[in-house]
């Protein structure tokens, strides 16, 4: 390698995501050939991100404030808290959906063995939330994974302690795939869950 | 988005290459979540570099200092001086042969209708290098596109006015392909280049 500092770019790139050798060295390259004043912009955006991006206290989703946007918002429906595992969920289901309630990101899910706990998920600041009285119904939007399932269902009785509702959003067959193709326990569920059709 | 920073965070990973929304999005909560210190890094080691990394006046290679360490180090063979396209290709060369000459880093090739001619390919520098004597061979190492084989053939050109003898890379069919799958052209070339088998 030619220069030290370049070495230094491409082993820091690997730090990303789904970036080896091969394309941390192409994003160096690219970076200082071609987009010297992006790269400047990445470089401050990232540390500015990481200085003041904290925590919500409310919802534990990312923000620079002490209370992010979405809970300080007066405009949202506050009987209505969404739990989902990570702030990209939270954003898939914001984008996709009409939804008009609050969320609470857990960062994470119960995994014992990792050491995950109640404690990490901030499942004690939720416990406060629910005894608060004002969500009527906690919908349960973690992934469809063994561990995903599991925390759901210890939410779902952290829910009913404290006399809220709570629901988890349905299983079936996904829109514009093929039964033929559909996995065993998705279609067996998808039947069992079918529903009149309406007139 | 919940916060302004982070969407200015996952806006400047856009500028890396093969990085759209999606993959940027990835990247910013992943920093964010897991790799702080790591993301820290990278803000580090993109601002330096793109401070202290320029050209070598000899090569054009990126370095730190006027004159790479590869041009300065007294060990390599100066007679031999391989042209490609970019600092990428250099390295690719490197690490794969045991090429011990010098190189000259073009940073482009030949394109007019994208304005990029023999100045901004450094040739005036790269004649003057030719001019000095001290190379007996240039070994053209662009790409063999339309706009490499233009380049090579400009180069060719250059270093038989300077009494130095051109030479290419071999064309031929790769190691591990199966002639079945071989483009046209590489087969035509490769059948026309055979050469007799060692005894």
């Amino acid at each position: 390698m030619s220069s030290r500092l370049l070495e230094q770019l491409i082993d820091a790139f690997r730090v990303l995501p789904g970036v080896g050798q091969k394309s941390a060295q192409r994003m160096a390259y690219h970076v200082l050939e071609r987009e010297r004043s992006g790269g400047q912009r990445l470089s401050d955006a990232l540390a500015e991100a990481i200085e003041k991006i904290g925590h919500c206290a409310r919802c534990r989703d990312f923000s620079e404030t002490e209370v992010c946007a979405t809970c300080a918002s007066g405009s949202r429906d506050a009987h209505l808290l969404c739990a989902v595992e990570s702030p990209a969920d939270r954003l898939a289901i914001e984008q996709a959906t009409g939804y008009r309630g609050l969320y609470f990101i857990l960062q994470g899910r119960l995994s014992p063995l990792d050491g995950i706990g109640p404690r990490e998920l901030g499942l004690d600041t939720l416990a406060t939330r629910l005894a608060e009285g004002e969500v009527q119904e906690l919908i349960i939007a973690t992934n469809p994974t063994v561990e995903g399932e599991a925390t759901a269902h210890y939410l779902a009785q952290l829910a009913r302690q404290h006399q809220v509702r709570p629901s988890r959003l349905a299983h079936g067959v996904p829109l514009g795939g093929e039964l033929e193709y559909v996995d065993r326990g998705t279609l067996s569920h998808a039947f069992g869950s079918r529903s009149e059709v309406p007139q």
